[in-house]
C-alpha cells in the first residue's frame, strides 16, 4: 500500500459532491473513481479530463485495479449489497450513515468487514466537528470522571420529512454523537421511545427517547420539528465534572463545569442508620478553545488513518450498527406504547482480533 | 359575609409566615388567628399586642366565631383531617400544596367542599406569577390554537432532598402550571415515568415524565437535581403559534412565536394517492410586557374572589387532585420501568353545580 | 432603455466575483463585460465562451456600445477617474466603498452625476440586509417617533490592518447604516474621535466616535480590534419606542421595544416653579420576521430601479460622500486629541432637481 | 484598643440601616452609638432597649467615650464638616459615597486623615461585591498583563434624577471599580465628556467618558438612562488575557479569555523597512467561581481590618478623591463640548508614610 490511498466515490446525488470535494483536497487519499447509475451526473462530478475514471457500474468499478477503498453515498437500501462487493474486492469501506436499512444487514456488512481483515466506517460526520472531538477527549481522558447522564436536545422548526419520522431524521446525530464520546460506545439496557403527531402528519414530529445505561447512568435525547425556538444542547453529567455542549453559541460551545453533588454516608444513631450526606462542589468553568477545522476533512483524514494503521475507525461499522439498533428498537417500543424494549448490542469486532471501539 | 374576609393561619413553620405576610398585607382579607402546635412559634409569628389570636388546638381555633377561611401549611399527612374539621365547621379552606399525602385523601377532600359548597383552592402559588397568569390569558383566549405540545424543563443543580425524588419535588411545579394553562385542566391519557439515580442516593434524581394528551398532543417534564446550569423553559406549541417561557431571562420571560408548520392535503394521482402538503410560516415574535406583581398576593387575592363569587378557585381542589393523581401514576410508572399508566382523572365538581375548572 | 439593464464590472480581484455572481443571478441585469488590468484574471472570472466582453482598458470598454451602467471594485484611488470617465460616457456608475480616497474627489463625483442627471450609487452593501431594510422601513414609517440616541457597538479580536486605522476599517459600516435609517440621512453637528492604540501598533485599535445630532440627539459608535468577544449591537432610542439590533443573534436579531420614558411639564407652586414630570412606558416588545435575502442581490436590484425610475438609488453618491465626510472630520478630531469638528455636509443633489436621499 | 471596634453611624436616612445592619451582623464590630438630627428616626433604627446610644448631636456623639469609628451616611454637603469634627476627636471615619460635595472639601479631608494616621474609608460598595474582589484579585496578581483598555457600559431604562445628570448617578460605580481594580488606581491623563439630553429634561440623560491612560491605554464608559435593555459590562482588556464582567448573567458573570493581539516587529527588506506583525491567540475561556458573599458585610470586615493592620482601606479617601475628581473634571469638559481636560491626580497619601491605595 501507498502512502497516499486511492479512493473510488459510488453514488454522485446529495452527498457524494461533498464526499468528492474532501478527497480531493486531502493530502491522504487520491480520487481515482465515481461512479453513478446517471453517467453523466458521475461525469459532471468528474470534472473535464479523464484524470478520474466515470463508471456506472460497481462491478467494473471494482474490477479496475485503481481503487485501495469506496465511499458508498447511494440509498440506505443499496448499502449493503455494494459494500459487500466492495469487501469481497478486498476494497476498504465507507458508508453514509445509516450504516443499512435493517440491523440484520448491517451486522452482514460487520461481519464481513471482520472476517476479510478490512476497514468498514460508517460516516457519522458530526462526530468529527471540533466541539465532539474535544468532548469526546475530555470524557475518554476521564475528565467527567463516570458517566451519570446525558441529555440531548435537537429541536427547531424542522421539514417534516415524507419518508422517515422525526426519530430517524434527527436522532442518528445525537446517538451517534452519544456512542462517539462515550468509552465503550452507548450500549443502553433498554430503549424507551414516546412520540406524538398532533398535526396528522402520520408519523411522529416530536419524539422522546429514554435510554437506561449501564450503573443507572440514563440517556435522554428529545428531538421535535415543531419548536419554534432551535435548540441544539447536551449534558453530559460525570461525578466529577459536568460538560454542556451549545451547539448555537459559536462563542461558547463547550462549557465544563466543576460542580457538582457528591454523596457520602453518614452513620446516624450508632450505626443503626446509615444515610446519605450530600455536598455540593462549586468550582470554575472552563471552556476550551477549539480548532476551526471541518468536520468532513477531520473524517477522511480518519479513513486513511485507521487504513494505514490496520485498526478500527472513530466511528466504525460497529458505531453505525449500534445507532441502527437503537433506532430499530425505538420504533418497536413507540409501537408498543413506550415500553421499555430491552437492547443487548451485538458485539462484532470490527477487525479480527481488535476491540470494536477505539 | 362582610367585604373583608377573616381568615387563619394553621402552620407556623416554613410556608405560614409567607401566607401570614401576605394575608395581612391584603386588603380582603383580616387576618385573626394563627394555629401552631408549638404556641411559641405562633405566638412569634402573630408578634406583639393580641389583635390575632393565638391556639395550638385546630378545634379551639374552629369554635371561635371569628375564622371565614383557614389557610393548611401544616406537614402532607395531616392536611387530609384539618381541611376536613374545617369544612366541617363552615370554613373555606387553602391548602399548601400537595393538596394530601394520597390521592384518595385528596379525593375526600374534593367530595367535601363540593358537598359542603365551600372553596377549596390549593396553594399552586408559582401559577399565580404574572408569566403563568400571561400565558394562561393567552392560551385560554385562543391566541395558540389548539394545544399540540408541552415541554417543560426544570433542571439545576438542586438539594437532594431526603423524603422526596426529584418528580415530587419539582415536577408539582409543572404539571400544576401546565393544569392551570390548560383549558380543561391537564388530563392525560396516560403517564409515563423514567428516572435515574445514578449516584446512589436511593432515589431518582433525575426524571422524566411523558403524558400522552388528548388528540395526539403530549406534555413532557424533564426534572434533574444534577444539572450544572440551570435551566427553567417551558414550550407551548400551538397550531397557531407557539409560546416559550423563559424563566430565568427577566428580560424576556415570554415570547410569542407567529411560526409554525401547517399540514394540508394534496391529492396525487387521480384521488388516488393523498399525501400531506407542508407549509411554514415565520412571522413574527412578540414578547408581552408583564407586570411586577408577587405571586403570593395575587393568590389570596383569588382566594378572596373565589369565595365571593361563589366559584371555584383558578386552582382549586381539583387541581390539587390531578396534580397528585399525576404524581401517583408517576410512581406506579416508575416502579414499573416506565410503563404508561392509564389515567382517568376523577371529576370530582369543586362547588356543587359547577365546573371544577375556572 | 430595455427592460434589463447591461452592467460592466471593474476590476476581478476580491469584491468583483461577488458583483459579477450578483449581476449575472439577477434578473434585471445582464452582464455584459469584465475589465481588468489584468486580462488573465478578467478572463477567468468571464468564463467559458464569448457572451462576456474582457478588456484590460477602461477606456475601450466605454467605447462599446455595450454597456449602460458599470460596476466599480477597483482600488480606492482609482475610484474616482474611473466613474467620472464612466459618468461622461453616459453610464450609470456603482462604487464599491468608499466612494473614493478624499471627500474632495467623492464631491466632484456626486456633482459630475448630479450634472449628468445619471445615477451614482455608493455599495454600502450591509445596508440591504433584512435587518436593515427592517429597521429603515420602521423609522421613516414613524414607529419610533424621533430618533433620540443611536448607540453602535462593533468589536471582536479584529484583524489588524495594515493600511487603515479601527474607524476607517469598521467605522464606515456603523456610519452607512446609520446613514441610511435615518431619515434625511445622518447629519451630525460636529465629530469627536478618541482612540488608542496601546499596543504599539501605529494606528487606532480601539475607537469611539461621538456624533452630536440636531435637536439634541447623539450617536456614539465604538469599534474595537482587540476585544476577545465579539458584539455587533445598534440601539436605536426613539420618543415613542426603541429599537435593538443584535446581529449575532439570529433567533432575534431586530428587538422594538414599547419602553420610554416620557417627560411632562408640571407647574409647582403657583406657577413660580415648573418641574419635569418624568413617566415610564414599560410595555411589549415586538421581533419583526426577517426574509432571508442576500444584500447583494437586493444592492443590485436597488441599482437596477434606480436606473429604471429615475432617481437616487438608497444608498447614492450623497451617501458615500457623508459617510466619507465623517471618516475624515474623525480623523482630524483624533488628531487634535479628541476636539469637536464642526461637520456641515455638503449638499449636493444627487439627481439635478431631486432630494439626495430616497 | 480591642479587638472589636466600636461604631456610630451617622445619619438614619436612606443608607443608615443598610450600615447598621451590617455593622450588627458582623463580628468585627459593636454598634455603640446612632446619630441623627431626627431623634426618633435614630431612635427607631437603634430599637428597644439602650445598648445603644442616640443622640441628635455630632458634638455630643464625639464627646462620648464609647466610640472608635463613626459610619457617615448624611448628605454629601455636610460630610466634610462631620469628617473633620470625626478625625479631630480620633475617630476613624468611613464616609458614604461621594466622599465629599467638591474635590477641594475632598482634598482638606484626605489631608487631615493622613495627618491624624487615621483611617478614612469611603463606601463604594459595589467594590465589595465577589465579582469585583475576583476581578482586583485577578488584574493585580497580573493574570492580564498590562491593562490596555477598559470599557464600561451600564445602561437601562432609568430613574432620570431630580438633582444630578446620569454622570453623577451612574458613572461614580464605573469608576471606583476601575479605580478598585487598577494597580495604582485610576490615573487618567485627562477626561472627556460628551453627553445627551434629547428629551429636554435639563441635564445630559447620556453620557460617555473618555479617559486616556498613561502608556496609551483607554478607559470609556457609556452611562444611560433611556436605554430600554439593561446592560451592566466591563471588558478589562490586558496584554496576555481579557475579562468579561457581564454582571446580569449569573450563570457567569466573569469569563476571562485568553485571546489577544500579539505585535512583533520584523525587519524587512534587509532592515529597510520594519513593519508590525500581527499574531493572534486563540485559548481558553475561563470562568471562576465566586462565593456568594454581600458586599456590605466584606466592606465593614474592610473597614475593620484597616483599622487594626494600620493601612489604608482597599478604598480610601484617596479612591473617593479621585472619583470626584473625574467627576469634576468631566463636568468642565461637558460644558467645554467635549474638549479634553487634563487631570493630575491629587495624591496626598491616606496614612502618613504609606502608599494611598492598598
Amino acid at each position: 500500500m501507498t502512502d497516499t490511498l486511492r479512493i473510488a466515490v459510488i453514488g454522485a446525488g446529495y452527498w457524494g459532491p461533498n464526499l468528492v470535494r474532501n478527497f480531493r483536497a486531502s493530502p491522504h487519499w487520491q480520487l481515482t473513481a465515481i461512479c453513478d447509475l446517471d453517467g453523466d451526473r458521475a461525469q459532471r462530478l468528474a470534472g473535464p479530463g479523464d484524470a478520474v475514471r466515470v463508471t456506472t457500474s460497481v462491478g467494473s468499478l471494482l474490477a479496475g485495479g485503481d481503487v485501495d477503498a469506496v465511499a458508498i453515498a447511494t440509498p440506505a437500501a443499496t448499502h449493503h449489497d455494494i459494500a459487500l462487493a466492495a469487501l469481497a474486492a478486498g476494497k476498504h469501506v465507507l458508508v453514509e450513515k445509516p450504516l443499512a436499512d435493517t440491523g440484520e444487514r448491517g451486522r452482514a456488512m460487520v461481519r464481513a468487514a471482520a472476517e476479510s481483515g478490512l476497514v468498514l466506517m460508517t460516516d457519522h460526520t458530526y462526530c468529527y466537528t471540533p466541539a465532539v472531538l474535544k468532548m469526546r477527549e475530555l470524557i475518554q481522558g476521564g475528565e467527567l470522571g463516570d458517566i451519570l447522564f446525558i441529555d440531548s436536545v435537537r429541536i427547531n422548526l424542522g421539514l417534516v420529512q415524507p419518508d422517515v419520522d422525526v426519530f430517524w431524521d434527527l436522532a442518528p446525530h445525537d446517538l451517534s454523537i452519544i456512542d462517539f464520546i462515550l468509552p465503550g460506545g452507548l450500549d443502553p439496557v433498554a430503549v424507551s421511545a414516546l412520540g406524538a403527531d398532533p398535526l396528522g402528519a402520520g408519523k411522529s414530529c416530536i419524539g422522546y427517547l429514554t435510554l437506561p445505561l449501564a450503573n443507572g447512568a440514563i440517556a435522554h435525547v428529545h428531538v421535535n420539528w415543531l419548536s419554534p425556538t432551535k435548540i441544539r444542547q447536551m449534558i453530559v453529567g460525570g461525578s466529577r465534572r459536568t460538560l454542556v455542549w451549545d451547539d448555537l453559541n459559536p462563542q461558547q460551545r463547550l462549557s465544563v463545569y466543576d460542580r457538582g453533588v457528591d454523596l457520602g454516608l453518614q452513620v446516624l444513631d450508632g450505626a443503626e442508620r446509615r444515610q446519605a450526606t450530600v455536598s455540593y462542589r462549586l468550582g470554575d468553568t472552563w471552556s476550551p478553545a477549539l480548532p476551526e477545522t471541518e468536520a468532513l476533512a477531520a473524517m477522511v483524514t480518519e479513513f486513511a488513518s485507521a487504513i494505514q494503521d490496520r485498526r478500527a475507525a472513530g466511528t466504525d461499522g460497529g458505531a453505525g450498527l449500534r445507532v441502527l439498533g437503537i433506532l430499530e428498537a425505538a420504533s418497536r417500543s413507540l409501537d408498543a406504547g413506550g415500553e421499555a424494549v430491552p437492547l443487548a448490542i451485538d458485539r462484532v469486532p470490527a477487525l479480527a482480533g481488535e476491540a470494536g471501539h477505539g
